[in-house]
């Protein structure tokens, strides 16, 4: 962890002179689905204090786009603007200062960020999923040119959480994040838990409304909040997490019946994405991890209270203590929000001069194994109506040095219930007592089992 | 509002070098209370982690104080430490490159702000009352330098709300700004409310736990508060807005009784700052005002369950829609985080080159007459008990052309209490009919009149 680090991941050294106050700033804009659309729509409207913000004019030079025969409306607002289906070759014209990047998908994107980057542009980016899987070839290429790589918008929208671990955070340690990244599962946790409704209910009505996609699989299966989570641990500890290091659970699988127990027991069910540190016994951090699963969340909690779609980070910082980060987490407008704020960013430089250092994960911390990561488990199984048998679960999870914190017994017909919520432990463990339950006589079945946020207190 | 007004503000032409990766970067700190203290003791704790995030090392050159010869402990961290009390020699020298002002009060503090800006040196304050006395002299002299300064601790300490609207929200409008950015009044008010206690009991036991200082005055008055809304409406509508403009009212009048009349109604009291954006009949801004006084906020609404001396600030921005931002407003850590991240962010300037330009008043908006501010009554009289009071007391208001929105009457014993709530008029209205109110035979006294945040539901 020596500074040669930061130092031989320059290509430049101090001296990144602006255009001068006035001139304008050439934009790119890959990418006309909702969110470019709105990019867009807003650069137009604000346009004047664009410029007062920047010192220099907002000139959209250019619009890529895979179909050029689709009639666009917004662009009445930009009658000069150069239509292409060539992304490449707008990225590659001399009068192109900064590419927004909106196209969604990963290696195409991919290929268009690394053009603009290493021709010299800046790039400002609303694509989490690019940013997870490939940030440090990019952060790479950003240094190496000089130019700045921003992703505000690739998390949580305009919700500046990105912007915060970058900037105002930077002089804190971050200690653990922990938050509701994805406003579809979200807004399906919450319609179970205030309606009653099933999964495959809530999820229909948030595909209705429009809170669901067509194809909802990188939502619920927790794939859209895992590359937010890597970008969050990556910022947060300074260290490189991908997407490939998250462990990542989704919703499919709670049901009504989780939903109902979790109230009962004080807890709202939320997927959450936690980065956080792991610690070696003189309190010194040892490596890293991020993860995505349905968690019990105790109902005073403030992240227990964010419902519909709405998101909410907290971040845990060595001396700022605890902040919360509420808003829209998705949404054209919102997101547009996100990207047109990088875009002053980025463009404030192209004029002043200057550039923000790309991310810089120094720390190098190894990521976890999910087995090595403390936490604490709900354990909701269906046991034989039998004396001794409370006892004889209890002494397997003594056996097994895993603390039990409460159990509840409740009795239907001649089934017995038994709930188990355990003190923190190793996930490794926790899960190896879990599969040894199963295979007891005495357990008929695993009905559920569900984590605790570590944060809840013990 | 032409782009004239940023263009003559600078006085450099987009070319401020950096000294280059791996220097180091030489900072003065002047005054060690709380805050200074703390500063100092995380630049010693996190170097290595600052200087990588940095390019180059901190290197804390000389410290300012007013007494020599206390001891001060974290001075053993830095033995090499020049200790001064000429901060003005201090600013001046070659090696000093960034100027850390955590002094307090007003005038001395600006004569080593602008000495330092002057000199070409960026700064970074908490200073709160110098900000919001005097942003535009300031920022003049940082623009004309070309000089970076940043004040994040300002205003709700950790929480990124200076930096959020400075950057994050740079392309999007801001709409509102709403928030409890008192600490000390907020534990108050929430003790009061938790426990029955009065006003003076609370107050004592927020001064036993330190959470008010021995003069309590610039908090329970909301003076605080003021100066943190004027630096908040400077910089989410692009105008000037100083302390003096601010209508400022605080907590001392607050009764128990009318804690628990809130209550009863579905409120909790809280000291707001509202920053706000008056509209023409077509929509467009005409002016902007900012006010601190103690309002009704529905149970329901987040910033009601902002509990002990937390801090929260509601931003609502066109594209955006509402975000939230909640954690310590104050403290020496919470605030010495906020510092170290400017500093970061001055000292990457000094060392990559360019600077953030200073806060731009380009909308040059008005400020509002506090009069003319739409607003809400709930206006609480003891009344004569007699039949027609409450035909003849609507009467007026409908004479005065307020609407109600609700009336409560309640028999306590011989006298009658008669609770009336608005819609929204004109705090000059609003003020007219209390008044008259006040002299009329029917009531005997006007027992509280609290306003209720706009943003509540009508």
């Amino acid at each position: 962890m020596t500074s040669q680090t930061t130092h031989s991941a320059e290509g430049h050294n101090g001296n990144y002179p602006g255009k001068g106050i006035g001139q304008p700033v050439g934009v790119a804009v890959l990418g006309m689905g909702t969110v470019g659309t709105e990019v867009l729509r807003l650069i137009s409207e604000f346009s004047s204090n664009l410029e007062q913000r920047i010192g220099g004019p907002i000139d959209v030079r250019g619009v890529a786009v895979s179909d050029l025969g689709k009639r666009r409306e917004v662009l009445d607002l930009f009658p000069d603007i150069a239509l292409t289906d060539n992304a490449l070759e707008l990225i590659d014209r001399d009068d192109i200062d900064v590419v927004v990047e909106v196209i969604g998908g990963i290696e195409y994107p991919r290929q268009c960020v690394l053009a603009a980057l290493k021709a010299g542009k800046s790039v400002v980016t609303a694509n989490k999923a690019l940013i997870a899987a490939h940030a440090d070839e990019l952060s790479d290429a950003a240094n190496e040119a000089g130019v700045d790589l921003y992703y505000e918008a690739a998390v949580a929208a305009a919700i500046p959480v990105v912007g915060t671990l970058r900037r105002s955070l930077a002089g804190d340690q971050i200690q653990r994040i922990s938050g509701i990244v994805n406003g579809t599962t979200n807004y399906v946790l919450d319609a179970m838990a205030s309606t009653g409704m099933s999964y495959d209910e809530a999820l229909a009505e948030a595909t209705r409304l429009g809170y669901a996609e067509a194809d909802p699989t990188a939502d619920v299966e927790g794939h859209d909040a895992a590359s937010k989570a890597a970008i969050l641990a990556s910022m947060g500890f300074h260290s490189r997490v991908t997407y490939d290091d998250v462990h990542a659970e989704g919703i499919t699988n709670i049901t009504a019946e989780d939903i109902e127990a979790a109230k009962d027991a004080g807890f709202t069910i939320k997927l959450l994405a936690i980065c956080e540190r792991l610690f070696d016994d003189a309190g010194n951090t040892t490596s890293v991890a991020a993860r995505v699963h349905p968690t019990l969340v105790p109902n005073e909690h403030p992240l227990a209270s964010v419902d519909k779609s709405y998101n909410a980070v907290f971040v845990e910082a060595e001396a700022a203590g605890r902040l919360m980060f509420y808003g829209n987490g998705a949404g054209g407008a919102p997101t547009a929000s996100a990207v047109l704020g990088d875009l002053v960013g980025a463009a404030r430089n192209k004029i002043h001069g200057g550039r923000a250092p790309a991310d810089n994960p120094y720390a190098h911390y190894p990521v976890a194994d999910f087995g090595d990561v403390p936490t604490r488990y709900h354990i909701d199984m269906s046991v034989v109506d039998r004396a001794g048998v409370l006892a004889d679960i209890s002494r397997r999870f003594a056996d097994a040095g895993i603390s039990i914190s409460a159990v509840r017994q409740e009795e239907h017909g001649d089934a017995s219930r038994l709930i188990v919520v355990t003190h923190m432990s190793i996930e490794r463990k926790l899960a190896a007592i879990v599969e040894e339950l199963a295979t007891l006589d005495d357990v008929k079945v695993v009905n559920s089992v569900i984590r605790l946020d570590a944060d809840a207190a013990e």
